[in-house]
């Protein structure tokens, strides 16, 4: 099936499949009414999309229960043909200790370890879709 | 210079240059009340981001004046470092036929070609920010 862009329209359990094979994405959310975008390092876990931030934006966001969108996408310059997959949802932060514990043993490991990364957030998908250029 | 979350604070040199060296981007905009990411091939020309689109969300929200986010960024896994660039600005449509013979000689080619991506859209920046994890 393509959409009226002229991009095939990927399946759930392919946007599913390809979330579970990529390790960075990208939130956005509103911030003072304007959107703003910030990779993370992240795993596609029960359904979910979870990743470790310390205090800040990302978190705020989060914890005010806020909508936000997160993409991952692979791209091939020479053959000039990419993918993308979108994920709208809502994000909160994990406090419940029996699901932070599972978390952490997933072995996601932050690369900007000078600043604590304790604690996790959880995108809770709405809707995810996908696109393909063929 | 580093951030609260320990990463190196890119100059603004250092984000132009990075944005001019890269092809694929994500513009994130406010539609229904909610955020959404798509990407986008696109260039760094005259201090914008210029992308050809063809109508629908992304044109709408361009047409609309609408504020925008537009990230790039790159990784290398192996190392485990990165960077990202964040332009927060405005996107409209160019409509001045001057503006649009000069976009339509950069060279940028559509991937997603089977339908006609003949609308320009510029991201005039208000900020534009970078981090580095080091």
């Amino acid at each position: 099936m393509m959409d009226r862009g002229g991009l095939e329209v990927l399946s759930l359990d392919t946007c599913r499949r390809l979330l579970s094979e990529t390790t960075i994405g990208r939130i956005a959310f509103i911030a003072a009414g304007q959107p703003v975008i910030f990779p993370v390092n992240f795993r596609f876990h029960r359904n979910r999309v979870v990743f470790r931030t310390t205090t800040g934006e990302k978190l705020d966001a989060a914890a005010l229960g806020a909508a936000v969108a997160f993409e991952v996408d692979g791209w091939d310059e020479e053959a000039r043909k990419g993918w993308s997959v979108l994920v709208r949802g809502t994000a909160t932060e994990v406090m419940d200790p029996d699901e932070l514990q599972e978390l952490r043993s997933l072995g996601l490991s932050v690369w900007a370890d000078s600043v604590a990364r304790d604690r996790w957030v959880s995108i809770v998908p709405d809707e995810i879709t996908g696109r393909r250029i063929i």
